[in-house]
């Protein structure tokens, strides 16, 4: 008993958390809340107009509300979308093969013909939602055709009025869907661009923090003085490793939203995921640097002191250049000092390459002791030609 | 006209494509197919028996069965007993509030009762999916409850035979429910952990290739010589760098799985998820080698004939290492012989870093040259290392 009750409590103790973190939450907690409840009182009302037309039916719209209604405007509408074209066409094609089976005008035929044609199309349909193109943007529409034309053929076994189900399921799925997006857009609306914007902006300024942390306090002094604030520092970039399906997740809501606030509809989004994924090549170089974290204690100072300074510039001057990047992408200004800090880095790093040229620099000196700081040299020269690759996608 | 027709053309062929390069879709494709026109029949039959409980719920079977069945056993699994106790918990949650509301005994006061804990459930609830506890394994059933308990407590409104409502919504969902998971199960079933199983190897086998093809091709002869084979080897990898979140979902499917074939109930599909975090971490550090390939032909010839055999050997080793791996998983043997190529493996990358401490080795060779070849032995160093752990994981 114990035991469960500290779960409970853990538990209770990271709900709570979760909603100080992110108050969007319980901002969107109460939107489903309210909207759920909306579409209860067109059910609470509904039989007191004349038109009493839906009945039972009226229920498929509380169930669009809570099915379609998503975190972000973009998945909302994109499901919205999806379901009422879906059921729109699901409907109608249940519709016409109703009618075709109809003609053989035998009772005994016409069930059989009806179940021929719903195993052929929902085989056929389920055996396309795999093409890629489908499953990334339609998979739910696609769900939805098999779902309503299932629907609407099975009823028509019984009774002759398939018609007038399919079109009160589509009404009502219609009405569902416009409260979803209305409480969704209307109400402290939460952009699947925006987020994807920031996520990526948020994705430079870490890996920056990462270089500038690694550039002017890691290289200079000695790892024991290193405190927790920027070990988190230096952590922050492994988060970025594994983006990839998230930004793509998020892109794909993006492409439903209409313009709002500093986006217009069509706002290239792909080109976001070509420069995350730029963003994340960086962050798999950083990784390979931070291996070499751990060599540091054991390089002799004399070598270090030859090699610091160079690497150092390098690091924060990349550090610069992504931080800058973040924070223009941030207030969607044009970064007009970025191009200073471009181009130190670009000259640090041919300093760097003229210094690792130069025989004389190192003469004399323990050979296995130079290799981890000039891994960590060349690691840095190609994070620059990274970072320079970030600017220019940009700038597009 | 003539662009849109080729357009439809080439999304055949790529459909066509996709069953040639998995038959599973197809016959998943089917079997979807002969469950719907199952439940149907069941819709249709049924009202030709004494007990004609269910009319248009019944629908609520077909519904089930579209929405439940997954291309894996374990998704299916999860997704019907998710439906089946959330629509449980939320007709009975409902039943109990409706029970509550009643004891008000005024007609306007009730419903607005009804409406407030409507509000306040689902708003809960809601919040609550965001743990991402609850959002791993169960969110479809959180969904489902809320979808159940709106539905409920909102026919409550109108007429009394609430529970009645939540009855056959219960039964005919366990219907869809059993449906479902016995078609999944009993022709050709599909089962996520066993396709974790094979992802997590051929990942092992993946990099292998690559350690292999690198090890006896590429820093054995020129680059002009690599065939396009070769070249598809050496970008195998990639595909490592990304799994993550698949890797996620396929083992939350496993876990809901029974006994089957060479796995039991209750695998420790986390081990999997571990073994696979590693790998991961060793596709990085060859992300990074990678780099390096372009810097070979820079290279003087002196040099390379130098470091070139350890690394060689370092190399293939470590990719043997990694295919017997693959192999022991895929038919899940104990790998005897691994240990020599580990043994190997280990002499070999002591030897390379011995040469490397060695500076009479080095002595009037221009300096920049090494660099990259002995960022390439300190990486495939530290990718021995990796391999080593991977085998020590896979031994738990």
């Amino acid at each position: 008993v114990k035991t469960f009750m500290v779960k409970v409590v853990d538990n209770a103790i990271s709900a709570k958390n979760l909603g100080k973190e992110d108050p969007r939450i319980i901002v969107h907690s109460l939107k489903v809340g309210f909207a759920i409840t909306l579409v209860s009182l067109f059910y609470y009302f509904e039989p007191k107009f004349e038109y009493q037309g839906f009945g039972v039916s009226a229920m498929w719209a509380v169930l669009t509300v809570v099915v379609v209604f998503e975190f972000t405007v973009g998945a909302t509408l994109g499901r919205a979308i999806n379901r009422a074209i879906a059921t729109c066409l699901g409907a109608s094609v249940a519709g016409g093969i109703h009618r075709l089976a109809c003609f053989s005008g035998s009772k005994t035929i016409e069930p059989i013909l009806l179940g021929f044609f719903l195993f052929l199309i929902v085989a056929i349909v389920t055996y396309l939602r795999f093409l890629p193109k489908l499953k990334a943007r339609y998979d739910y529409g696609v769900l939805i055709f098999i779902l309503t034309f299932s629907l609407v053929s099975v009823s028509g076994y019984h009774d002759k009025q398939v018609l007038e189900m399919a079109e009160t399921r589509i009404t009502t799925i219609l009405i569902g869907c416009d409260i979803a997006f209305l409480v969704c857009v209307l109400i402290c609306p939460v952009w699947a661009g925006q987020q994807l914007h920031d996520k990526i902006s948020s994705n430079f300024e870490k890996i920056g923090s990462f270089l500038e942390v690694f550039g002017t306090d890691y290289l200079n002094t000695s790892s024991e003085e290193a405190s927790e604030q920027k070990t988190s520092d230096l952590e922050g970039y492994k988060s970025v490793l594994n983006t990839k399906s998230a930004e793509e997740v998020l892109a794909n809501f993006a492409r439903w939203e209409p313009r709002h606030g500093k986006f217009r509809y069509r706002h290239p989004w792909g080109r976001y995921l070509e420069i995350g994924g730029i963003a994340r090549e960086c962050a798999f170089r950083i990784h390979a640097l931070n291996d070499y974290l751990n060599y540091e204690t054991q390089v002799e100072p004399e070598i270090r002191t030859k090699i610091q300074e160079p690497c150092k510039k390098v690091s924060t001057e990349c550090g610069h250049v992504l931080k800058e990047l973040a924070l223009a992408m941030k207030t969607m200004t044009y970064p007009h000092t970025i191009t200073i800090h471009i181009d130190n880095a670009k000259i640090a790093a041919e300093n760097l390459k003229t210094l690792l040229h130069t025989n004389s620099s190192w003469e004399g000196i323990n050979f296995s002791d130079v290799i981890p700081m000039a891994t960590v040299a060349s690691l840095l020269i190609e994070i620059v030609s990274s970072s320079v690759k970030m600017v220019e996608s940009f700038d597009k």
